[in-house]
């Protein structure tokens, strides 16, 4: 099957195109995972991640699912039965969020945002006046939208109380500033296939030493062994590794290779290149007869969500970029659906001729 | 960090060696988890896998995870809060599924055998006709021990009850015959890190109609969303895919071409590899003092426990093994930690030269 795979130019929500030399290094040949050669690229991974997420969280590793694993780790870990979790939801992971911690047992209330909103500081505000909570969840780049929210403010917020907050970062990491030490975020995760350009298998994860001490203080194990961050501690921590589950690794050999990668270019420098990426889209589009659907506030560089304008068919467009164009963009969700394409810049797509690219094989295709 | 990686002989419990077509399949360019062209190696793996499975079940595919995310998934799925649960118990992996289906609120009832020894059908008869149970699990391929148990037996006796039967054969997939519809068994995973001779990162995961049509009476959600099948399906079944999480597409490039790699050489010639190559070191051992720990009727060809002699010190073995021969085998677990080595016959590490380089390295290390 595999030789009908060609190069693609992956713009749409993830994954994003993955570089030759993370593939290189995903192709390395296998070795054991209590091998001392492969502990010593857990060290690196875990090293270069809490660079990345610019923590110092002793607990600071990948876990082996994709992004939405290390949601289910986050809320399977924090979250007992009869606890109360507030949810922000302005977007269709913030709904995944609800869903994830409902399922677990919590009492979860949710403040809910336009879609293509961001998420309002004085609603959370009012929110937290109200009741309190043991866990405030919140996404910071909502991928269903390309909206970016407001996660400094709602920070100070939750830090006024003593709830544990828990930020989603899949889409954000690497590509704007994830700053987990400065918010006092106490459980974030990621994935490796948006702004890390490493292809989907992992989630990058960080939890605080009070989230971890809460963990402790758990009155019942948690209902999911494979995600137990204890065990899990068990063997990415300390000097004797006990095995726990196989870990995943060529798929770790891949993010070590795009974390330095990252931090070869400098998280700053990364972070300049997808914003003048989305400059670039943004001004070009309007060229082609398109607009974005945020408010320039509230927009997100890699993810760009567009109006699908009046008569145009949007699969059909998208279609034509895959198949005659060799670029994937991505379709709206839920209420979205049909009204927007949404157009990843992440990563190694967040280039300037990948940009020019997609302009000129949109405007092909529109004309 | 990856320039030290260098080709290692895989003879321990799993990974096993990977083979250069499917380190290249894993490293093709990444591409959409909705793209047309994914959903052909999706369909492609389905069918492959149910040849391998020797299954008709519709419900076929790797889940995001490792092996274990396949024990998880299963009894996350099937288990609800005070279900009766047997699992028959001889090794670790017997104690993990106890220890997973006890957090997800199963009445866990346990019949234990010592390591190293295989269940007991009289054994399970008895505790068959004392009580009725919702689920019966059994592990076909015990890592821990290299125990084989009798799953044709099993399931007589289990066909004769109601409840659904799990089968665990994360090691036995590829290696020995694992006869799901035969068994009627309702719930099987596997591991790719082993006889399919796959990185680890997926579990090969198949599901009878009537467990299926038992998902659909669950009086609650499934705890766990990330590996909620009835989710699951909506992705990788039907015309239109809708995306749940985002696959670990190159790892599935990876599983395509190992499952390719098995139906090319045939089941029945992999089975027949696998126990020649046991028995070649069978043979070999004594030659260098060394004996095989399990009775001969109950050996598995791929996981091979092989008692550690007297005043040896095992981790020194492996250490050397590893050091000067790039060769890894394991070491043992739990009550056995100490007292065997666990050499794995697994998919390409079963070839006569790989045994025979095997046993020359261990001749040289302990004459």
């Amino acid at each position: 099957m595999l030789n009908r795979i060609t190069e693609t130019l992956l713009m749409g929500p993830g994954p994003s195109t993955v570089t030759k030399s993370v593939l290189e290094a995903l192709a390395q040949p296998t070795i054991g995972h209590l091998d001392p050669r492969f502990i010593d690229i857990m060290d690196n991974v875990k090293s270069m991640l809490r660079t990345v997420f610019e923590t110092s969280n002793a607990l600071t590793m990948p876990l082996s699912g994709t992004g939405s694993a290390g949601m289910e780790a986050t809320f399977a870990n924090l979250v007992e039965p009869g606890d109360r979790v507030l949810v922000l939801v302005n977007g269709v992971f913030g709904k995944r969020m609800q869903d994830v911690a409902t399922r677990l047992g919590g009492e979860v209330t949710t403040v809910e945002f336009e879609w293509g909103t961001p998420v309002r500081p004085e609603q959370v505000q009012a929110a937290l006046a109200d009741q309190s909570f043991d866990v405030i969840a919140v996404v910071h780049a909502e991928t269903s939208t390309g909206v970016g929210n407001p996660i400094d403010e709602i920070a100070t917020l939750v830090q006024r109380t003593d709830a544990l907050f828990v930020v989603d970062t899949v889409t954000s990491l690497g590509g704007i500033p994830v700053t987990v030490d400065a918010w006092k975020a106490d459980a974030v995760y990621s994935g490796t296939q948006k702004c890390l350009s490493c292809p989907p298998g992992l989630a990058p994860f960080t939890l605080s030493d009070r989230a971890r001490a809460r963990l402790d203080r758990r009155t019942r194990p948690v209902p999911n062994w494979y995600l137990d961050l204890s065990l899990l501690t068990s063997y990415w921590e300390g000097a004797k590794r006990s095995y726990h589950h196989t870990a995943p690794i060529n798929m770790i050999y891949a993010l070590d290779r795009a974390l330095e990668n990252v931090l070869e270019e400098g998280l700053a420098a990364a972070h300049t290149r997808h914003r003048e990426a989305h400059e670039q889209l943004a001004a070009g589009l309007p060229e082609i007869g398109l607009s974005l659907f945020v408010e320039p506030a509230f927009r997100l560089p890699m993810l760009n969500a567009v109006t699908v304008p009046d008569g145009v068919d949007e699969a059909t467009v998208r279609k034509r970029l895959l198949e005659e164009f060799d670029i994937e963009i991505g379709a709206g969700l839920g209420p979205l659906a049909g009204k927007i394409w949404r157009i990843g810049l992440m990563g190694e797509s967040a280039r300037p001729h990948h940009v020019e690219r997609l302009l000129d094989a949109m405007k092909t295709i529109l004309q």
